[in-house]
Parts: structure tokens; C-alpha cells; sequence
């Protein structure tokens, strides 16, 4: 391992020069006019994973193709692989906002600066030269690895389904490990381990047959905003409990271990809200702010509207009212049986009078890692030998596709580890990668894929 | 009076033509394209009241002109009656949809169909011809009678304010008497004896500074969508009653005397909510069906907004959430407390990260008939007279602005009571009124001005 850090460390300044040939092309994939261009940038890293020894080929889809490649020398005894990042990225616009232009990258002040820089061309760079390194001074890699690389993340990957289920045979492996989070600071790597599921519900109430006037028929005709109002606002109680019937039925409590591990975080809620001009966690008051975020569901109104939206007032009783809401789930929850107990709650106390419209939207789980699966307890050692910190073991509030896809599609489980910081600006102007969180990147998964074959 | 009511019957071939004859010119007040009509109708008032005997002259406003009318012949120790009406109509459009050209009047089926013909020129005339019998039979009117007709009533009444405070001294007397509301029903008369009034507000809770992401910050930060529902979802309780401390102190219960004439009127709550796809009174549970519409006070959200309102799901946590509301208000209740102690029921329990900002709008009080003045006596004797059957005592749960301006600038009382009917389709196409509540409003206005001279 020595000899393959010191390979890296000697080859870092290559390896930049390697990573700026990919960060110069402009694979947008939201914007049609980048098309060749994305597809060039799948062609730069078929090529350059051949160029390294993989077997590697692009796997054609009704939208942008994936790469996908293997390393297999191994042999059949060693754990599999199958490595998860995406060759495209946001648009740059605004332009104008940019210190220097974002397809041109520069080093600066110990930063990678280009539109990709980390998200995800960056990391991914960084794990090809990890595999690199493994392969000029052993000539293989310590696991069998599949290669998956994605066109179109940054545009909502809607061929990934038809990746999956075409690869399903070609993609087999024990896990899957993705490169595309961030640490928790620039001294501590992180493991996500744990991430949010969403249910989703359009509340419509109507009453009268048409808008009433206030004073000729209020107080003795139906408001459905009123009703709206008092249905919804015991939604939660002044705890901040949900009050839907069973809406916390299955979740089990954080495990110690991760409770110790946040416990350790110096987590600050008050800075985390003051960015956003906030003070006080309002989640249910009897958990700790990283729960509230990570561990606990939620119930929020995302839209709520009806009646008179214009200046000054009206005095007429709105036909109907509606809210948006999703709930953010955790394991144990589940997101069809939650989105009925929310009915059943919206009909209990209803006036006989509002009449109940709901539609529901996309219900997905949520997500938990196991805290005792070999690797993670690999990832856990490496990190913390690269790092000399145990890595933080952080949860996501929202969810991330992906994971879903790899388990709905391959039945896999996904190891989230990544080398970001939460200031490299993705999706905004002037985009970075710390050159320190590169390097040390590189060598972090160079000691995963060994730690990998040792557990 | 048995004279002039056969007087009144004889002649109303003849009155029907001269509500024909104004009936025929288009004084539309909110079309600039109609002034010339609107004046032209101001000059058919006044020239028929002259013919009349009376003393008449258009008073100037900034808009068009007021039309005032006197006879005083009655002499001092007579009551002193303001009549008020208005020369001026809505609009005739969707014209496609009247059966007959608006301003070509029509006899049809017992009814007089036109624009105006019951809102208000029919009504106005029905008075005029009772005058007219009084004069023709006696020469002289049993009181002192000072005629007001506006020509802005139909847009607001943008100069009455002006009208009223340049002719008060022209304007004195006992209590304005107006013809410009319903019947009960065909055979049943009725005077409005109580108006609610009201007070207006926009609150609009601030929470980040910014719309957040609901996976990475919900549970944590405050949503102001779900805050905003939490505190107005407590405005009211399960039973109806408005939960603002003081909401309801000074509020008098409703008199016996009203009560009862309320319980004679089969009025049919069923019927009631039934013609706007109703069923069940929503108002305070322990209240009558007409409390709660003429009575009692309201709380309304009319207006309610945040965050996303498209189609489908945004995870969005909205940085603010707007309601407005306007309160109905009963005698008693003070405008200005009301909405006073509603920021006060507001910031009791706020979330600390929850900005209130709150506009108000527009505080009037409601209105209430003094039962026992001596006019209101006397109404009921002549209504009870002309339909062998007392007048119902109805209230009106909107406001009446003219009634207020009465009561600003002259400091006198009003006397609602009017001949239209429900079904008389004022402000829509096809508008009509009875030749029967033309003939029976005459004889009953003819009656209304001897009681008054004998009360």
C-alpha cells in the first residue's frame, strides 16, 4: 500500500492534467446543443479505462449512453465492485459569474476551478487514478470491478431504468460504491449512511358550487379554506409531533453507534440555520437538530393556495382550497400505508360539507445502511488509516435516486462515500475541488479497494 | 289614504309609462360612454319632480351630478324624511343573453323587464307615484320630504362623501328612508333592521430567507406554510366559536322581538345553502341558522398563499405564507380591537423564527335598527296595513355602505325597506320587477308617509 500511495503522491500532478483533458469538455446534459459533447466525454473515459486495462464499451439508451467497464483479474475469490459516477454535468450559466471561464479549468489557491471540477468529474477522476495506481504497481486490482458510468444525472436520469434493467446481467456485484457526497469537514471523510424517503399528497377541499360573498352567506355556508386551515393545522401538535394515526409505527431508534458518532460532529444548529436566517430547530422537541434532519419524518406543505391571491382584500368565501405536501420518511415507515393513514386523518373531523379531493404522488422509501455489512466496516477502516479520524457517519434528509435505483433495479446496496466540501459550489458559478480533497481522495479509495479485499 | 290608494290603483297604466319613460335611457354610471344618459336620467328627475311641485336642482360633483328634490309644504311640526335612491344602473352586458333589449322596457308575464327596473329606477318611481297621489288627492305631503337620488351607486359611490358633506345642511332631517332592497317574499314585506360590518387583515409569516430545499432542511427549519396553518387552524374551535380572546365582548343578544319575527319566516336553511351545493350551517353550532347569518360574527379566510401552487410536487420548504381575512362584525365589537387582539391571538404561540407581518384594512361596525324609533313603529304599521301580515325583520349579514355614510355625515338613521324579490335578477341580464311589488311598494310608500306623520 505504501508503494501505491507514494504512486499517487508522485503521480498527483499527471493525474490533474488527466482530469482537466475531461473537465474541458462541456457535457451538458440538460442542454441539447452539448449532446456530441457529452457523448465525446463518454468516449474520453471508455478510452482512457481501456488505456488503463479495463474492457470497456458504451451501452446505448433512448438518451445519452453509459460507459461501463471491467477489471475482473481479481478472480472469482474477490469481493465485486461496481462503481457508480456520471461523466455529465450542469450548465455554467450565469457566465457571468464565473472568475474564469468554467470549461477552461485553472488550479488556484490549491483549487480546481471548472464546472465539474467535483461534481462528478472530479471524483470520479480520482477514483480512476486510485485504480490506476493499484494496477502500475501490482498490474491488477484487489476486488473485481464493473465501472458504471451515467450521461444524464444532472438532468434527472431518465434512462438510468433502462441501463439497469439492460446491464442487469453485466452489473452484477456484492455493492455498489458511489463517489459523488461530501465530507463532513476538510480534515473528516464521511460515510452517508442513512437517507430520507418521500410521499407526496395534493389536498384539494371543495364546498360551495361557486365563490360566495362573505357577507351575504359567511357564517352559515362552508369555507373551505377555513376547513382547509383547521384540518392541516393539527397536523402537527405544538411539539411538533405528527398527529396522523401511526405515522411513526416501525421506526426504530437511531443506533447508539451513529448517536455517538453525530454526538461527535460539533454539529452547530445555529449556524446551520443561520445561513438561511433561522435560529431555532423546529422539528419535534424532544430530538436532537441532526435527528430532526436525518433520522425523523417530517410533514411540510409545500404549496398551499385558494380565494383571493390579489392586492388589498375580497370578501368572498373561496369554491375550494388546496396544499401540497410531502412527507420525508424514514425506515420502518411505509410511504403508501402513511399517505392512507393521512387520508384517514384529513376525513376524520371534516365538516360534512368539504368535500375531499387527494391525489398522491411518488412514495419512496426510506433508506439505511447496515452499519455491520463487511464494506462498511472496510470503508470505515480506510478512511479512518487515510484520514487518521474515524469517518463521520452522517445522514441525508432527502433522497438520492440513485440508491433506489440500485436497489429497486440490482438489489444492491450502495456505499455512499465522497471527497466534496459543502462550499465547491456545485450547480452555481465558479465550481471547486480542493486540490488536498482530490489527492487525498485518490489515496482514500486506493485504501477502500484494498480494505474491500480484506474484509 | 283610501283616496290616494285608489288614486294610486286608477293611475297605473300611467305610472307604468313614466318608469318606461326613464327606464328608457341607458345611464350605465361605470361606462364614461353613458354620461350623457346619466345626466339625461339626473334631468328627468328633476323636471318630474318639479312638475310634481317640488323644488329640484342637480347638486355637482366631482363625478355626476346628485339629484335633490324638496317639498316642505307639511310645515315644521311634521317629521322630516330624507328618501333616498339612485338614477343610475349597472351594465347590460352579456347582452346576448337578455330576451328583450335591456333599454327597451317590456310588460311580460305580470313583470316589467328591463335594465333598472327594480335596481332602483322601478323602486324610485314606486315612491314618486306615491307622492303623486298624496299631492293629487290632498296637495300637500303629510311630512317634510327631501329627495336625494345619487348616479354613482352602481360604481361605488365615488363622490356621495362629497355629495354629502357639501349639501348637509340641504340634507337635514329625522332618518333617511331607502327603497332598494327585498321583500321576504311575494306576499311579505320586509325591513332590514341590522347590517354587519367589517375589518380586514394580511398576515403573512416570514421564515428563512429563502425557499430550502424540504430534504436537506425540513424537520430542522421552520416552514411557514405549516406555521401559518398551525395558528389560524385555532381561529376557530370544533364548534364554530372564534377562539380570539374578546372576540365576542359587547355583543348583545338578539332581541326577542327579532328573534320571533325570525322563526316566523320558514325560513329553510336546506333551501338556503342548498341553492350554492351546501347542506349544513357551519357557523357557531349553539347559534340559529340566522344568527349566524345576520347576527353573529365571522372569521373568513378569503385569500390563502405559498410556496408552490403548479402541477405536481416541489420539496420546497416556502420562505413565506400570506392569508387574508376579513371579519364580519356584529354592534358591539369594536373594529380596531378586533383585529388588535387577532395579532395578538397570532404572536401567542409563534414559532420564534416566525416574522408576522400583517396589514390591515378597512374597519367598519355593524349596524343595528333601533327596534322602538318611532319610524320603525310606524313602517310596521303601514307594511302590516298594505299586506295584512307584519313585516319581517330581517337582517343582512353584509355591510350597506350608504347606510354608514348616513351615519357619518348626516349622524341620521336609515329605514331599509324596499319591494324587490329575490328572483329579480338585479345586475344580471333580463333583470325584472313585478307589476305587482311596483303596484303594492306605491300603495305601501303611499302608506309609509302618513304613518310617519302620525308616529
Amino acid at each position: 500500500m505504501e508503494q501505491i500511495l507514494k504512486h499517487i503522491d508522485d503521480g498527483l500532478e499527471d493525474a490533474l492534467e488527466r482530469l482537466f483533458s475531461l473537465l474541458r469538455i462541456p457535457s451538458i446534459s440538460a442542454q441539447p446543443a452539448h449532446k456530441a459533447d457529452c457523448i465525446a466525454a463518454a468516449h474520453w473515459a471508455r478510452g482512457t479505462l481501456e488505456d488503463m486495462g479495463f474492457t470497456a464499451r458504451l451501452s446505448e439508451t433512448a438518451g445519452l449512453p453509459g460507459v461501463i467497464a471491467t477489471h475482473h483479474a481479481a478472480g472469482p475469490g474477490a469481493p465485486h465492485v461496481l462503481f457508480y459516477g456520471h461523466y455529465d454535468v450542469q450548465p455554467a450559466d450565469p457566465l457571468e459569474l464565473w472568475h474564469s471561464p468554467p470549461f477552461e479549468p485553472q488550479l488556484k489557491d490549491g483549487r480546481i476551478v471548472a464546472r465539474g471540477a467535483v461534481d462528478d468529474k472530479g471524483q470520479v477522476v480520482s477514483f480512476l487514478e486510485a485504480c490506476r495506481a493499484h494496477l502500475a504497481v501490482n498490474g491488477r486490482l484487489p476486488v473485481r470491478l464493473t465501472i458504471l458510468l451515467e450521461g444524464e444525472e444532472e438532468c434527472g436520469s431518465p434512462s438510468l431504468a433502462q441501463l439497469l434493467t439492460q446491464e442487469r446481467e453485466n452489473l452484477k456485484a456484492d455493492f455498489v460504491l458511489v463517489a459523488d457526497t461530501n465530507m463532513w469537514d476538510p480534515e473528516t471523510p464521511a460515510i452517508t449512511t442513512s437517507l430520507r424517503g418521500l410521499a407526496g399528497a395534493e389536498v384539494t377541499l371543495h364546498g360551495p358550487a361557486r365563490d360566495l360573498h362573505s357577507g351575504l352567506f359567511g357564517g352559515m355556508a362552508l369555507n373551505p379554506a377555513n376547513e382547509l386551515v383547521r384540518v392541516l393545522g393539527g397536523l402537527r401538535d405544538a411539539e411538533g409531533v405528527v398527529q396522523i394515526p401511526g405515522f411513526y409505527d416501525g421506526i426504530a431508534a437511531v443506533a447508539p453507534a451513529l448517536l455517538e458518532s453525530w454526538g461527535a460532529l460539533g454539529f452547530s444548529p445555529e449556524a446551520f440555520l443561520g445561513a438561511v436566517g433561522l435560529r431555532h430547530p423546529a422539528g419535534e422537541a424532544n430530538q436532537p437538530p441532526l435527528a430532526q434532519l436525518w433520522a425523523r419524518p417530517t410533514a411540510e406543505i409545500n404549496g398551499i393556495f385558494g380565494g383571493y391571491q390579489g392586492d388589498g382584500t375580497k370578501t368572498v368565501i373561496p369554491a375550494h382550497a388546496t396544499a401540497k405536501l410531502t412527507f420525508r420518511l424514514v425506515p420502518g415507515q411505509n410511504p403508501t400505508k402513511i399517505l392512507e393513514n393521512f387520508e384517514l386523518f384529513l376525513r376524520a373531523n371534516l365538516h360534512p360539507d368539504a368535500r375531499l379531493e387527494m391525489k398522491r404522488f411518488g412514495a419512496a422509501p426510506g433508506f439505511a445502511m447496515r452499519l455491520d455489512a463487511p464494506f462498511m466496516r472496510a470503508a470505515q477502516t480506510a478512511l479512518a488509516e487515510e484520514f487518521g479520524r474515524p469517518a463521520a457517519l452522517v445522514g441525508c434528509g432527502a433522497s438520492i435516486p440513485i440508491v433506489e435505483a440500485f436497489k429497486t433495479h440490482l438489489g444492491l446496496e450502495t456505499l455512499l462515500a465522497g471527497f466534496g466540501l459543502d462550499d465547491d459550489c456545485i450547480h452555481s458559478p465558479n465550481e471547486k475541488f480542493d486540490i488536498a480533497c482530490f489527492h487525498r481522495g485518490t489515496r482514500a479509495h486506493a485504501r477502500l479497494l484494498a480494505a474491500f479485499a480484506d474484509h
